[in-house]
C-alpha cells in the first residue's frame, strides 16, 4: 500500500482524489500495490464532502508523517506551494504537481533538491492538462531525436476565445465573457490572454527539450487583447486562422529561443484544426519529423489523469522520471527575430499593395492586407518605414506559423 | 557501453544504425552510457556501407555473443523474425522491434519468454512509426484510466491513397500507383489496401489497453478496394472524408470489439485533417477524455525513432516495458454490431429519400445518399431490406464514425 497526500483541495486536488478511488482497481492492478490518500491539506473543511475525514489544516501532519511517501500538489501559485514543496522533497517525498508557476520559476531548484534527497518531482500535469506530453517528450523523443522546434496551443482559455471569435463572429469582449460563464476563463482571466500562462508552459517544454530553463521574462509574449476583429476576417480569407501560439525553436548549438505570440496559421498545418478549449503540441525531432500531442488542456478530470499518471508512474519502481535541468544563462536565450518569418500585415493608405512583397493579397474597407515572403526582422523594419513613407499606416503585423 | 545487434538491414535497420551513430552524443547524455551496434545480421553484403564490417551472416555469432544485451528485429514477417527473436529472449537478451506481424501473432507468447528470462520485448514502433503511442497508452494512461476506444489512422498508405483520391480527384487506380512510385506502396499492396496491416495494429493497441490480444482472424477487416469514386464524391457533399479506421472498443466487462473498415469522418472529428502518409491515433479514457497522437507512421527516420527509443528505455536502468497480456478468449471479442452507428447509404431506384430515415441527404446521378440516425444492426438490415422492397438497389454502405 502507497499512502499519499494531496495538498489543495481545488479542482485539480478533488479531481485527482475522485480519479484515485473510481479507476483504484486498475491502478492496483498497474502498480500492484493499492494507492491510498491518507491526508488532504487544505484551508477549508468539506463537511459534505466523502473524503472530509482526511482533510487536515495542518501541513506538518503530512510533512512529519512517515507513511506517506508521495504528494500532489494542486495549490497552484508560488507561496506557500514552494515552501510545501521544498518541505517534502527534503523529507525525501516524492512530489507531483500541475502548477505551471512554479515549475517555470523554481523548477530547476526543485529538481536538484529531489535528486538530492532521492524523491522524484515530476509534473506532466503542468503542461497540455491530460495529454501525455512531458514524458513522450523524455522518454520517447528524449535523446534519440535532437528537438527542433515545439509549436503549442497551450492555453485552452485564449484558444476557446478566437474560436468563438473567428466561428461565430463574436466580439473578443462577448467570448471572454462566455468563456467566463462556462468556467473555462478565471475572473481576472489576465495571465490567460496576456499570454503568460503559456509562456510558463512552454518554458517547461523548452526545459525538457533543451535541458535548459529560460527566464520566463526573457521570453517575448504577446497575448490576444491587441487583435482586432479585421484581422480575423482577413485570416478567414486569405486562408489562415489565428491562434495564440508558444514556440520554442533551437538556435544552433547551445543555444535556442522562445515566444508566444498570435499567429496566422496556414490551413494545412496541424494545429490549425486545434479548436475551442483543446491544446496542441507539435514537436519536431530530426528523424521523428513532426510529431503531434492533442487533448483537453484543462478541467478537473484531464489534469488528474495526468497528476494521477506521475504518482503511478513512481508507485511503480523505476518508472518516476527524474529530469535534470539547468536555468539558461545569459546569451543562450536568442530573440525569435534570429529567424525569418513571413508575416501578416494590414496597412491603410498605400494606393494598393504596389510594390510590398505579397505572396497573398486581400483588401477590404481601405485596409490592404498582404501574406509577406520570408523576412527577417530587418527587413520587415524596412518594409514598415517604406509603408510609412509612402503615406500609409500599419495597422496590424503577425507572424505566419 | 552497451551493445547491440540489428537483425535485418533494410530500411528499418540500417535507419535505426543511422540514427544511433547521428544522435550518440545525446543518446550517452540520456543513458549515461554509449550504445554501440556490434553485429548486423543480413544475408546480403554492403561492401559500400560504413558498417560493411559489422556484417554478418550467422545469426549464432549475436546470440551467443554475451556482450550483447539488446537486439532490434527488423526483419519483418514471421520466419524466420519468431525463431530469432525467441532464442534470443532465451538467452536473457531483450528485443526490439517494428514488426507489427510478429507481435499481433505471436506477441504473448514472447511477452511470457521475455519476463521468464528477465528481458524486454518492447514494440513501440509496431504501431504508428514514429509516434509515441504504446508508451504513452501503457505508462501515462495506463491503469489511471479506463480505455473506452481506440480510433485510428494506421496506415499511411491507404490516407496516402485516399488523400489523393479525395483532393486531386483521381482514380483508386492511379493513386495507388503513385503510392507504389512514391515508394509509400510495397509491389504487392495487398496487406495495406486490404486492410489487414490496419488490423495487425489495432490488434496490438488493443492488447495494450484492455490487456487481451485478439486474434487478427477474428476482426472483421474491410480495405479500401470496394469503395466507389461516387462515395467519395457524397462524402464531400455532406461534410465528411473516407478514412480507412481501425476502431477498438470497451464493450461490458472483460470483453471488447474491434474493426478496421473504411468509415466516413464527420469534419470536426480530430482524425478528419490526419491526410497523406501521416497517421493519428485518438485514444478515450474515462478521465483524460478525447487524446490524439499524430506523426508518420512509416519510413525510416520515424520508425528509427521509435525503435531506438525501446532500445534507450531498456539501457536505461528501470525504463523498460513489460507488458502483460493473454490471449482472449472465446466470448472476449464481440462484434462491433453491438454498438449502433450512423451510416452512409447510398441506393438508386427508389424515388427520392421519403420514409427513408436520414440526417442528411445528397442526389446526385440518379442515386440517393443518406447519412441514418444512429441504428443498431438489425434496424440497418431492415432499412436495406426496405429499400429493396421498394424496387430500390443499395449501392454502399459505410459506418459514420
Amino acid at each position: 500500500m502507497i499512502h499519499i497526500a494531496v495538498l489543495g483541495f481545488g479542482v485539480v486536488g478533488s479531481g485527482t482524489v475522485k480519479l484515485l478511488h473510481d479507476n483504484a482497481e486498475s491502478i492496483r492492478r498497474r502498480c500492484g500495490e493499492e494507492i491510498r490518500v491518507k491526508k488532504i491539506l487544505d484551508l477549508r473543511d468539506f463537511p459534505d464532502s466523502p473524503y472530509a475525514s482526511l482533510i487536515t489544516h495542518d501541513f506538518a501532519e503530512i510533512a512529519e508523517d512517515p507513511s506517506i511517501t508521495v504528494a500532489a500538489e494542486a495549490i497552484g501559485g508560488i507561496h506557500p506551494a514552494l515552501e510545501f514543496t521544498l518541505a517534502l522533497l527534503r523529507a525525501g517525498k516524492s512530489v507531483v504537481t500541475s502548477n505551471k508557476e512554479l515549475v517555470a520559476a523554481h523548477g530547476t531548484e526543485l529538481l536538484a533538491e529531489a535528486e538530492k534527497h532521492g524523491a522524484y518531482y515530476c509534473f506532466e500535469a503542468s503542461v497540455g492538462g491530460g495529454i501525455p506530453v512531458i514524458r513522450p517528450l523524455k522518454e520517447d523523443l528524449g535523446g534519440t531525436n535532437a528537438i527542433e522546434r515545439i509549436d503549442g496551443i497551450l492555453n485552452g482559455t485564449t484558444n476557446y476565445i478566437l474560436t468563438e471569435m473567428k466561428e461565430k463572429g463574436v466580439s473578443f469582449e462577448k467570448a471572454l465573457r462566455q468563456a467566463q460563464e462556462n468556467g473555462y476563463a478565471e475572473a481576472d482571466p489576465s495571465a490567460d490572454i496576456e499570454g503568460l500562462d503559456a509562456c510558463r508552459k512552454i518554458a517547461i517544454l523548452a526545459a525538457v527539450a533543451f535541458g535548459r530553463m529560460p527566464d520566463v521574462s526573457a521570453i517575448p509574449t504577446e497575448g490576444i487583447t491587441r487583435l482586432r476583429e479585421r484581422d480575423g476576417a482577413f485570416a478567414e480569407r486569405l486562408g489562415y486562422a489565428i491562434k495564440l501560439i508558444a514556440t520554442a525553436r533551437r538556435a544552433g548549438e547551445g543555444k535556442f529561443s522562445a515566444a508566444v505570440r498570435p499567429c496566422f496559421v496556414p490551413r494545412e498545418h496541424p494545429l490549425y484544426p486545434v479548436s475551442g478549449v483543446f491544446n496542441g503540441v507539435l514537436v519536431k525531432g530530426n528523424y521523428v519529423g513532426d510529431v503531434m500531442f492533442y487533448g483537453r488542456g484543462a478541467g478537473a478530470e484531464p489534469t488528474a489523469s495526468a497528476v494521477a499518471g506521475d504518482i503511478v508512474n513512481i508507485a511503480e519502481a523505476g518508472k518516476g522520471n527524474r529530469f535534470s535541468w539547468t536555468d539558461a544563462a545569459e546569451g543562450e536565450m536568442l530573440p525569435p527575430s534570429v529567424f525569418p518569418h513571413r508575416y501578416y500585415l494590414a496597412f491603410s493608405g498605400v494606393s494598393g499593395a504596389a510594390g510590398i512583397p505579397a505572396e497573398r493579397t486581400s483588401a477590404a474597407d481601405g485596409e490592404t492586407a498582404v501574406i509577406t515572403p520570408p523576412l527577417t526582422r530587418d527587413e520587415l523594419a524596412a518594409l514598415q518605414t517604406e509603408i510609412l513613407s509612402r503615406g500609409g499606416e500599419v495597422l496590424s503585423v503577425l507572424e505566419v506559423l
